[in-house]
Formats: structure tokens, C-alpha cells, sequence
């Protein structure tokens, strides 16, 4: 393979030893997002032994030279910024590494979300004109699907940051969602313009400002699932704490419906004749099939996924990837903060 | 009728003109919650007509000098500040202001949140050691109920309005809810101490060091449904985004349920068919037997109802009411916050 051909390819590695059922779903998700896309180059980091063994227990065909060996691995309680410091023959390490030295386009990883997210920021680097880098999550709404950025890559944002983004999550979902000029809200305690804090005051007099992008201005809670905006903007602290509650409420239905069941048989018949439904109507909100979110900002594509990650979730994951690098959004997004006087 | 007498009940005025049915829902579930506790001495504030038109179509006995007429009604859409400079003998400015000249021990309205928040804050006054009033809000939890403090009563706390809200969320709790010491928790994105923003990491110290509530921690995003605390306490940016996120959730489902129901004959049936059932799962999550929220801090007691109360609804809150002059919360609210030093 000539060193040309190589480079015109979209370089994709994936952590192998990221996510709860790793190995064997970051290989095989991988593996398959490959068989559906050849014109991927495809690394993957991790024990070659352990990938191997996966590689031949499902007989799948894979290169011995893009197979990146790595002995040390990050745990999911690992403390991210130790963990790169003490870490350093580790997959996430390894990955994000490459990625900045040049030699891979892109790094996907259901591995510690924390741990990637510093390794992606600190190795990486950050675009230029990102003040941070910022991580989104699509929330099942009403009329399709609302992003809501940030979800924790930072807290006590700054409103530049709230601006950053704005402008980012606007060319992110446009160009991989699909969505023509997409709708911008800023999250507050009310749609007039006097209500909010500190923060998404000064937030909202810059917003307004900017030309590129459909601000709607203030939204309220109620909003995210309501459909109003496409994008949501706010400070990862309560972006956080909004996609970790969002999440538990398919889980305490669930328990709810069991207690239901277990006070009479006559319950139980009914959550038996009930529960096909439900999952039916409730699919949307199955989040297997978002394939994980992009850290944007970073100057590199760093694709950080759920740690119950399934090989789907992982082969979308790797997919996402590389739309996000055939559509040079990394260039877009420089742009775009350029034009803005970033 | 004595002057004695008079204060030795528990005098409790309604804002006949607050909520979306009113006066009907007001003036009936305030008559319904005399009609239970005698005890209670009720006054209805709002225009005399429209009371005693209710009074009358329901056939309802009571005292005309216990309803004090106000010409003026402050709207939903009216910004409250406003409304208390220019609508003076509005029934909301009238009833607070009768609590502050120690004219009545509670007010509870159904009406205009914000007014009624500010009104009982500016004319009421703040009890001693409290910074900042704080309204709560139930949430129902796999465990039971958790009651978060503060969700909008002011936003950019600092981390002292944080312990207010912990110590007097935790004696509310315990008298009201009969939870014995119930457990506080800290809103943050993670439960290591390290983990939260400026003002958590800040607050985290300051409620470790209080003898009197029984703190838990952080507690995250997913601990509100999971009923890991009985009170957690935050910003009310993020209280207020989190409950309002929090009642929309019933309202899409019904959607994603509708739209699936029209997408076939045979998913028309299977929803006749759930319909029932899933409402009967979701009744814990019927917010009208909660009641109204107490706005807590405020020199005397102030109830404030959801827009849509019922009758039912007005009539527990006025209860409620009743049942925290009972129990000398606001008393109980001083000599705790004067213990811990305030």
C-alpha cells in the first residue's frame, strides 16, 4: 500500500478495549463498519492478543499491521487525568496520540468517557478559535431530535463558550443530520429575554449577534423534549445533569410498570398484554442507534460512546466518523469561528 | 367573634383569582378544605362577585366579611414585578400583605408564580438567617418522592443559599412528609467530591460541616428518579430547567403514543388496549394530589399552586398550609438556621 494511498484514505482507529463488552464489541462494530464502508482505513488499539482472539472466535479477516498494540488499559473508574499520566501504553493514550502526531484521521473509543475526553482535548489540541472543546447528546424530542450542547466536556462555561457552541453544533447537525438551517436555543428558566442567569444573559445578547447561525433565543426546559430547537446550547453542568435524568426515565418506568405488576395477577396480565406496545411506541428513545457523540473542537475526530456500547452502537460510531471527515468539518468549524473574530 | 379567638386559629387567606379555573376551582377547594378542618379560619381575596357566584352555583355557605374584595387581577402573562408597583388591590398584593400586618398566618395562590414568589418575598420579608426564599417542587422517584430545593425562586446562588435550602428542605421533609432525617444530596455531574462546578465544590464543604441534616453527598442526574435522596438541593437555573424537562415528560409520551396509534388499524387496538393500564402505572406521577409547593424562607406561609390546580389540589394546599402552622415550621426554620450560625 503506497504511503499515497494511504493518506487519501479516511484513517479511522478504534479503541478495542473500550466500553463494557470489550473486546468483542469495539472489534466486531469496527469490523463491520468496515465490510460496510472498504474505503475506510481502519487501526484498532488495544492487547493483540485480545483483539485476535475476537478476530478469530467470529472469523473475521483482519490485517496484523493495523492492529496497534497497546498493553496498559484505562478502566472505566480509572480517574481520567491520572490515568494519562500513568497510562501512557494504553488504547485511549495510544489513539489520541496518533491522531495528533498525524497518522489517523479519527479516534472512536467506548472507553472511560472521561479519560477520552481529556486525551482528546490535551493530545489532540484544540481547534483554533475553540475556547473549549464541547460534547453533545441527541434527546429524542417530539419532531425528531434535539442536541443538546454541552453535556459535560466542561462546567462554569463562559458565554464565548455558549457561542462556540452554537456555532460548531450548527455545522455538526446540518452536515450529519441533515437539517437545513437548524433552530439554536439557549437553555434558560423562560422565553423572555430578561429571564435566565448571569450567564445566559450575556449569552444571549452574543448569540443574537451572530449572522450563520438560527438562533430562537431563550427555551425553556419543557423545550428539549418539545421539539422547539434542533440544537440546545447551556453549560455542562446542567447539560450533564439533564442527559443523566433524560436517561433513567426509560428505567424507573420500567420499575414502575414491575410494581404495578406485582400488586395483583390481574396487573400482571395487563403489563403482559401492554409491554409489546410500550417498547414499540418508546423505540425512539432506544439510544443505541445515535452511535455515540463527537467531541467537537478538538483538532482531530474523537467519537466517544456509551459504555453499554453494542457492536451497531460501535459500527455507527465508526460511520459517523467518517461522514464527519468526508464533510471536512473540522475545517468548517475553523472557518466558521474565524468568520465569527474567534 | 373575638379578637382572641381569631388568633388562635390558623388563619389562612386564597387567592379566589388565582389559577387558570378560577374562581371556580379556588373558591370550591377552599371551601372543601374548611369543610374537613373546621378549625382552619378561611379568607377568599379576589373580586366579591365573581366568589359569591360560585358560592351560589354550588350552593357553598360562607361569611361575606370573610372575603375581602380586590378590584384588580393579576394575569399569568403580567411580569410580576410590575404587577405589585401597579395593581395594588390586586387579590395577590392584598393577600401578602395581609400575612406581613399579621393579618392572616398563610396565602396560597394558584396564580402568577412569579407574582406571587415576589410578593411574598418583598411584602412578607425573609425570615432570619435566610439569604435567599426558596420554592421546592416533588418529584416522584423509584422510592417514593424527591423534593428538590430551589427550582426558580432565584438563580446564580451562592453556596450558603445552598445550606439554607438543605436545612430547611430537611425540616419541611421530616414534619410534612414524616420523613425521618431524610437524606440531602448535593446536585452535581459525578459522586466523587472532586466532581461539580464553582458552586458545588464550594457548597460540598459547607453542608459536610452541618451536625443537624443528614447529607449524603453528591448525588447525580439519574439519583433524582432513582430516590437516592428525599431532598436534593441546587441552583435554581438548573431546578427550574430540571422540573419543567421533568413535567414534559408525560406530555411526549402521550405524543409518541398518538403517533404510533395512527400509523395502523392494528396499533389503534393495541393502544385501546394499554391506555388504561399505562395510566394506572403512571398515576404516582399525577402531580395534582402534591398540592402546590411551599415558598420557603418568607415571613409567614405562602403556598403557591400550579396554574392548572384543581379543586382537589387547591384544597390540599390550603391543608398544607394548615398543617405547617401546625407544626410552627416557620419557628423551626429560625432557631436551625440560628443554630448553624446564620
Amino acid at each position: 500500500m503506497s504511503d499515497n494511498l494511504i493518506t487519501s484514505k479516511c484513517r479511522i482507529i478504534v479503541d478495542a478495549m473500550g466500553g463494557d463488552f470489550a473486546p468483542q464489541n469495539a472489534v466486531r462494530g469496527a469490523i463491520e463498519a468496515l465490510n460496510s464502508d472498504p474505503s475506510i482505513e481502519l487501526f484498532l488499539t488495544g492487547r493483540k492478543n485480545d483483539i485476535r482472539s475476537v478476530l478469530d472466535e467470529f472469523n473475521l479477516s483482519f490485517d496484523d499491521d493495523h492492529i496497534i498494540n497497546t498493553e496498559e488499559v484505562i478502566d472505566m473508574c480509572d480517574s481520567p487525568t491520572n490515568a494519562l499520566k500513568t497510562k501512557k501504553d494504553s488504547s485511549i493514550v495510544v489513539g489520541a496520540t496518533r491522531v495528533k502526531n498525524g497518522l489517523a484521521d479519527a479516534f472512536v473509543s467506548a472507553g472511560n468517557t472521561g479519560a477520552m475526553m481529556a486525551a482528546s482535548t490535551l493530545l489532540m489540541g484544540r481547534i483554533k478559535g475553540v475556547g473549549r472543546p464541547t460534547i453533545g447528546a441527541p434527546i429524542p424530542s417530539q419532531t425528531g431530535v434535539c442536541n443538546l450542547f454541552d453535556v459535560g466536556a466542561s462546567v462554569d462555561s463562559k458565554p464565548q463558550h455558549l457561542v462556540e457552541y452554537a456555532i460548531m453544533g450548527s455545522i455538526y447537525v446540518e452536515e450529519i443530520d441533515g437539517i437545513k438551517s437548524p433552530k439554536v436555543g439557549l437553555l434558560s428558566v423562560g422565553e423572555e429575554e430578561s429571564k435566565g442567569n448571569e450567564l445566559t444573559l450575556k449569552a444571549l445578547k452574543m448569540l443574537k449577534e451572530i449572522k450563520n447561525i438560527n438562533f430562537i433565543g431563550n427555551v425553556e426546559g419543557k423545550d428539549i423534549l418539545g421539539g422547539k430547537a434542533d440544537i440546545i446550547v447551556c453549560d455542562g453542568y446542567v447539560g450533564n445533569i439533564l442527559l443523566k435524568f433524560a436517561e433513567s426515565f426509560l428505567g424507573i418506568l420500567k420499575v414502575k410498570v414491575k410494581q404495578f405488576a406485582f400488586k395483583s395477577l390481574l396487573n400482571k396480565i395487563k403489563v403482559l398484554l401492554m409491554k409489546g406496545t410500550l417498547k414499540q411506541v418508546l423505540s425512539d428513545f432506544n439510544a443505541e442507534d445515535y452511535g455515540g457523540t463527537p467531541l467537537l473542537g478538538v483538532k482531530g475526530i474523537s467519537i466517544i460512546g456509551h459504555g453499554s456500547s453494542s457492536v451497531t452502537a460501535i459500527r455507527n460510531m465508526v460511520l459517523k466518523a467518517k461522514e464527519m471527515h468526508d464533510k471536512q468539518l473540522l475545517q468548517k468549524f475553523e472557518k466558521a469561528l474565524s468568520d465569527y473574530g474567534n
